[in-house]
């Protein structure tokens, strides 16, 4: 037991900047800007990627330092990049506190983690907290997201991450005793059931509340596909008074503050394009239970190049859903579904979004596989919210399609939301032909997703592929069996070069040409 | 099998800006920076962290992009982090291609690693060719170094990992039979014996020509701690002069490009305070390998806070590194010795510095500690290189230092690599007391570490921690038992902050305050 005798004076802490707003956009991770020859800097010892804290007299943020030339702020000055001062709700030349960072406690807990040990609830608790309040750097957020890949993380330790997520945000509460969600794990290009699912729930006189994410790794999320349909991006009483209406909404789920650590968490999973099954099911879930679901309907597609690639493995992950939703109160259904190639024609937002209006208004050309996915799904719903008999579901979910009920419901969902769009078209499209004449074998799911994603989506709403050609079709050499679209001609070019590194994105079986010549 | 039927022009891809040095320090991940009106920008889709190809007729980067506000630049010109425009060389106003970046293909084997998958060693050479080149983001590294944490690298992994690192680096030859190194592997604070083994071995005739790191998790490395008394800083041609003259150095790593992914990864493990098992050994055997070494001698302390915690652990280490060398030609000793607490008095470069002259001026206020470890790693390097008889080194070496030969070759070492240098002196010091009397039970070396660095070390050569009494002395209350150095009032008021939440830091026990009272 050991004390200091000496003390420095507590007024050598508070070192105060002016802000400036350096009109820098580093994405989320907040960073400040602080010249060489700082007295702060010189005085606190900082260097570059120090981690600082950042005071007002309201708000409290960590910060990343960049050390910069005497040439871009004026002596006195801290520079903010865009995250840090929207953080902060900042104004110009307004006082700022500037220290050291503490340590992040919590991280041991991460290193704990990579060293396989369990870790208890209130360790998951106190990590969760600081993730949401933003005190990891990415390259910290990067070796959480690690730890939890594979089954590192015990049964046990996800519920207590997905407890802790719901935990540090908003949660919703809904005057009905059955509140309903979905879900579908993705992996599946194109498989926009969602809007669907709603429009068909909400028309038969359910609650189904929806917030939904943004992509992750995939090229759109149904956020991204909705919001070429209408504004997504409302407010909390704006969203209750949408369902108070019409029963259902179609939301992005960031806007509410529902798990936010999970938002802080996913911009860096999407830049390692990694998905863990521990941060999947507490991703999921937290969402869930935040928005007040009773009930959640999980879709798991299943295939060789889907997310998940066997019966096996989706059984793991439903019962792994179950298991934790059960823990936390929630209702878990679990359907696995053919994932072996892509849903509908379009992959990307607008393309999707196309898909999703052709199916709700009956077009002849609206992709049956699309409206077959997500008659089951709402069937299944349903059924489980006692519209109609057991063994009903489908059929009953494919009359409110065919009698216009979905149809009208969406419209006057998107409406309540702010008003139906018409989703964009890309300034920039080509196609890709068959090089042989056969039967298309095989289309590589991640590929394609991939491919989609250089041509802009999700970014790019208007961007994607556009499939022309399904899985057992016949092709003559030369035909057309998809298009790339792009918003810019160099990420139209970036989508090509990569198809000219891989024609097998697309398998042709010329073993078949005969069976069409 | 399907191709693309139209090609966007090829002139669309050279899109080509004006370079400009920013004057931001971003450490070392490069950093472009963008208008966000840029032609360039809107046409290739680029948002902030995108990761984007710099190019120019000579040299080739990937870069991180912040987009940026108009004032920030002139319009046609990309703005350069001070580690963007010193990989690339540039001249102000030069010619700057601007692309998509490759998608880092190897990064695919640290997703498969993550998921416990055993990778070949083509595909450990892909990674850390690309690690090398600087092809990865600091939020790539993170996840590959947390994918190396614990047992998840097999030792045939390990094998591979080493010798990747030792091939996209210079590797050293020597005119000598035998060359050799050592190396401790840390979380001993103060262990610094490698400037006085190489002083007595080269001073017995033995060929020595030591490169070292900086500090990874440490307070100082042993390159921190040469530099307060050496330039270490030498071009290679520079060194090999040194070790022609004088048959050792003691020079950083880093300055002669041995193991350059080493250098890569050390600081994004620095950030994480992270070692692994894996990353420790092909850190420290490839920088052995590429330095020329054919007997490599690693010191491995073992203690409840020093990094290797037991005897177990560090047999398990020692077998991984004598397993290692041994596939890679090197022939690797290892000794364990006592990690239970410091060694010597200072912890910090400069402090450790003069613990280091002490020993080799034979002052009577030098460390024992230090002194007797110096002598029994040296003892071991004299007999595998047959100066003595087995058994006789220990003592032969302890004559080398009694007798002045060791100071005379470690001052000549000094002026060979350009001057002898007087280690700077901390302007802000304050001392911690004895809160009770007793004796001083256990030092926790992690804390110790922690309290050290908080105070500035490494980046501040003058600061650290001065050790005033050892485990197992008794101390009154109000005695002090350590004092902390610091080059900035900030800086020493973090670390008492720190030490007022850590009292334990030092235990003292009171039951054996009757024995001195």
């Amino acid at each position: 037991m050991i004390e200091a005798r000496t003390r420095v004076g507590a007024e050598t802490r508070h070192n105060v900047l002016r802000a400036r707003r350096m009109g820098i956009d580093t994405y989320q991770e907040p960073v400040v800007y602080m010249r060489r020859d700082c007295t702060v800097c010189r005085s606190e010892g900082f260097e570059s990627r120090s981690r600082v804290r950042l005071s007002t007299p309201t708000r409290q943020i960590v910060a990343t330092l960049n050390v910069v030339a005497e040439h871009l702020l004026v002596s006195g000055e801290a520079g903010l990049s865009e995250s840090a001062w929207q953080l902060l709700d900042l104004t110009d030349q307004s006082p700022l506190a500037v220290s050291h960072a503490d340590p992040v406690e919590s991280f041991g807990h991460v290193r704990a983690k990579l060293f396989d040990r369990v870790l208890a609830a209130s360790d998951i608790e106190a990590l969760v907290r600081d993730v949401a309040a933003r005190r990891y750097s990415d390259v910290q957020l990067s070796a959480f997201l690690a730890a939890c890949v594979g089954d590192r993380l015990a049964p046990d330790e996800i519920v207590a991450l997905t407890g802790a997520m719901v935990a540090v945000g908003e949660t919703l509460t809904w005057d009905a005793p059955q509140v309903f969600d979905k879900h579908c794990v993705g992996g599946l290009p194109g498989n926009r059931t969602t809007p669907l699912v709603v429009a068909i729930v909400a028309a038969c006189g359910l609650v189904m509340p929806k917030t939904s994410s943004r992509a992750i790794t995939s090229p759109a999320g149904t956020a991204d596909t909705m919001e070429t349909l209408a504004p997504v991006d409302l407010s909390l009483s704006h969203m209750r008074r949408v369902v108070e209406q019409e029963g259902g909404c179609l939301v992005w789920g960031g806007a509410v503050d529902l798990s936010p650590a999970d938002d802080v968490l996913i911009r860096v999973e999407r830049e390692l394009d990694l998905d863990s099954e521990a941060q999947l099911v507490a991703s999921v879930l937290s969402k869930k239970i935040s928005a007040g679901s009773t009930h959640a309907l999980i879709d798991v597609p299943v295939g060789p190049t889907a997310k998940v690639r066997d019966g096996d493995a989706a059984r793991r992950l439903g019962a792994l859903l179950e298991r934790t939703g059960a823990a936390l109160g929630l209702n878990v259904d679990v359907i696995q579904t053919d994932g072996s190639q892509p849903v509908g024609r379009g992959i990307g937002p607008a393309l999707e979004a196309r898909d999703v209006l052709a199916v709700l208004q009956g077009h002849e050309s609206a992709p049956a596989d699309l409206r077959a996915r997500a008659a089951a799904l709402a069937g299944a719903i349903l059924e489980r919210g006692a519209v109609c008999a057991g063994g009903q579901g489908v059929q009953h979910a494919l009359e409110t399609l065919d009698d216009g009920r979905a149809w009208r419901k969406f419209q006057a969902i998107c409406e309540a939301q702010g008003g139906l769009r018409t989703p964009p078209v890309a300034a920039h499209q080509a196609p890709a032909v068959a090089v042989r004449a056969g039967r298309i074998a095989a289309i590589d799911n991640r590929r394609l997703a991939r491919l989609a994603k250089l041509a802009g989506a999700p970014q790019a709403p208007a961007a994607g592929v556009e499939l022309l050609a399904r899985a057992g079709d016949r092709v003559a050499a030369g035909e057309p069996v998809l298009r790339v679209h792009a918003e810019t001609p160099g990420e139209l070019e970036y989508a090509l070069e990569y198809l000219s590194r891989h024609p097998d994105l697309v398998g042709i079986d010329p073993a078949d040409r005969e069976v069409r010549s």
